[in-house]
């Protein structure tokens, strides 16, 4: 399949229907966006042979991986649906004190669509974070129009997809601008996405250099608008000693699953493993290493991927001090990923800023502390993450206090005792974390909460009951928590 | 008093001593930080007279309207004091399910401060928009350290605050670093204190070209970081026929009185009246125009605001179409603001951009429409506001919707019947909108909820219970609502 780049003039149109469709699409009901968002789930549950096929082929994925990946695009579909009907993401709240003299006045707030939403897939998940995947699915429960740029890497698969929602949309009754796909693999195709008056906000999923981009284009914009862009992490794993010693076996076949999971195709995926030098660090060394050279090479996502793998990954070996601690099985051929597994010295590490960039794909570094406190010193000179790691005894993590709050600081998740992998659908979930991790912290990207990124305050003063949205009339009739004079009122 | 700019060294010196305060005062419990913010409150009672004075004498504002805007800052404090108390701005959140096969991953998510928080306060609220003032309260109730500039209009004023400030911090027993104040009337200031390394957030009242340079400068960080700053608003009021006939001359009445309130100093003051010509309408110019001319001229707040408000009026009256309604009752003084109303078409207004620009001071202008087309297409004209306003009867509320919706998509607040200034301080309140009215419209600067702008998720995947933050503990020990597994219990 070779689509067609979007010329200008139909970027345009695109983005005038979307947003027409917004202005009747905002009003629906919680029950109508459940609705949709459930026949979008369904749609993609009946094209599921034809989805899966097509991804295997455009991503060399294998296809248990991505029927479990379908899985949890259609779970979180039926659980933004169903977050519209608890209704929590709206913050209903009302302030009326009828005693207080003089009179205040009746004030009632509640979160809104911002407007039309651009969707920049990912090509690692085509499924789940493409194009009806998590920032879809949280923009349409949002009450936002919806326009995707097809992945360039898997076109056919995003294809379908956009198939599967437009046909929801038409089932539903909806206008069809709420929903639109548009190709472009080229530079300006993005731009003009990004920057046409009527789009209100970006989701993106994919490289730093990707999401960099988008968010220059929306600051350069006249009226600036918010870009989630989540883009990479190292997602450092610390071992703490006592720990180690005790099962440091365990610990490696936990790392090596990870790092390799998906050929290292994950955000999430483990790039540095810190730990002080020790007879058990050795031994924990020895272990990765032994476990990685039994780990077959795999076909990587797309050419791209495999040439910038190859790129960073002899970038990586040309530093000082940089030894090969094991490799994969076999020689790799063309377009594959070998795992590879590296040592550095901490000191090495923190004074070579090339160590200390993602290498997306099977690839992890271990890094040797002589101490704890060049432990720390690691710690202290990361970048904003998505997660942070430690493998420690509970009473390690006391006395490691320090290390902890420095992870807080920097990371959207820390993990005890497992590996970063996995990233679970779940209101609890924190997919996010400062800079470069992505471009806003304040938010995430997977559970319900990834909503509210879409959404802003409204407030109506002294607004006549029945004209007021129904979120916030007298009789609640939506029957949703809400706010009154400040306190919550289950 | 003329202090001395802060140097680079300096600068670099206060955000050091900020974030090593932030790592401890980000730990402090709700009650502390209740404390806190409820002393500081009580400082600032005790030094009311000292502080009155001095911001009478730099603000020219009249001692009344002080102690009352005292008032409201003191009332901010306290009440996102017990906000924190309250707790649920920190959204905890709690997802396991034991009996789950395979089980799911125990994961909890609470907001945590982001770090240092500068603020640059406004001249027009000495009090509270400025150096104790709402955005100070809400990066402090967050658990941020705060680094304020100096407002250069009202430094003496600001230094009183800030003492009141630094001595609750004594009393608290907290790092000196969680609060800081630095002058600096020099453009360099600011940019030190914004692109500084360890500076997480911004919060910002002001012009619009003081607010775009702090998101431009923090857009062009190594990393960029969130500013809220609220910048200016137009405050469209639409007066409505069937209104207009019943009651005009009271609508004169507190439009008049809205717009110059405190000379017109108030980003929310009405700043255009829109209406159809009828009979009616010319009644109600007659009544504003009348009502004008027997407004005293008085002093603005700076001779900055002065010279700013004599061009931009001079401006305006150059422009095609413009003619004067009404003057205040006497010639102006130097450095006095007087009251003016003036009158152009919808034509007029729409093809000119120089008559859509805010004019800070008490001025405002009617916008006379032909017909109800030509005030939609007004309403569709207009960029983001703070608020709108809307005088109508219930019935022509229905008839005008989408008039309303176009009002929703582009203010922060709407109002019927009323006038927009008076910003009441609570959980429903919502002083922000679309751009450029502030920089990000998914926040606000006035109620608990402004607290929101300065936090972040972050998740704790299977971290032992003992270790966790207070508020994600199994026996919730702060007594706060939670959501369990996606439902709230409250």
């Amino acid at each position: 399949m070779n689509p067609i780049d979007a010329s200008q003039a139909q970027v345009d149109q695109v983005l005038n229907q979307s947003i027409e469709a917004f202005f009747i699409y905002r009003h629906t009901a919680p029950s109508e966006r459940m609705k949709f968002l459930s026949t979008i789930a369904h749609q993609l549950e009946q094209y599921r042979a034809q989805l899966v096929v097509a991804a295997a082929q455009e991503t060399h994925l294998p296809e248990t991986r991505l029927n479990n990946e379908l899985n949890r695009t259609i779970y979180q579909l039926e659980s933004y649906g169903a977050a519209c009907q608890k209704g929590y993401f709206l913050e209903a709240s009302l302030d009326h004190d009828a005693l207080t003299q003089p009179a205040k006045p009746d004030i009632r707030k509640l979160l809104m669509p911002l407007g039309p939403v651009v969707v920049f897939g990912s090509s690692n998940f085509p499924f789940a974070y493409s194009t009806a995947g998590g920032d879809t699915a949280s923009a349409l429960a949002a009450g936002c129009s919806v326009v995707v740029k097809a992945h360039p890497a898997h076109p056919e698969t995003s294809t379908i997809m956009a198939n599967c929602i437009s046909a929801a949309v038409a089932l539903c009754g909806l206008p069809a601008g709420v929903f639109q796909h548009v190709y472009g693999a080229s530079f300006e195709v993005g731009q003009w996405l990004v920057q046409h008056s009527h789009t209100a906000a970006v989701g993106f999923t994919g490289s730093f250099t990707g999401g960099k981009q988008l968010v220059e284009w929306a600051a350069a914009r006249h009226n600036p608008i918010p870009v989630f862009a989540e883009m990479g992490s190292l997602n450092p794993v610390f071992v703490l000693p006592e720990k180690l010693n005790l099962s440091h076996a365990e610990i490696a076949g936990q790392l090596v699953s990870s790092y390799t999971l998906g050929v290292g195709q994950f955000c999430t995926k483990p790039g540095l493993i810190i730990g002080v030098k020790s007879n058990a660090w050795d031994n924990f060394l020895a272990a990765l290493s032994a476990l990685t050279s039994s780990i077959n090479p795999a076909p990587l996502l797309h050419n791209g991927i495999a040439s910038a793998y190859k790129k960073n990954t002899e970038l990586v070996l040309q530093q000082p001090g940089v030894s090969v601690l094991a490799q994969g099985s076999t020689p790799s051929k063309q377009g594959e990923g070998n795992p590879l597994i590296v040592q550095v010295t901490a000191e090495d590490w923190l004074s070579n800023q090339l160590l200390q960039m993602e290498n997306f794909g099977p690839f992890t570094m271990a890094i040797q502390c002589n101490d704890t406190a060049e432990l720390l010193a690691v710690a202290k000179h990361l970048a904003g993450q998505l997660t942070g790691t430690i493998f420690a005894s509970e009473q390690e993590l006391v006395e490691y206090r320090s290390l902890i709050s420095m992870l807080e600081i920097r990371c959207g998740r820390l993990i005890f005792n497992g590996v970063p992998t996995g990233v679970e659908v779940c209101k609890s979930m924190q997919q996010g974390g400062p800079f470069p991790a992505t471009s806003d912290a304040r938010f995430g990207a997977v559970g319900e909460d990834a909503i509210r990124r879409f959404l802003r305050p409204i407030a109506y003063q002294n607004w006549p009951d029945a004209l007021l949205p129904l979120p916030l009339q007298d009789k609640n009739p939506l029957a949703i928590p809400r706010f009154k004079n400040g306190m919550l009122q289950p």
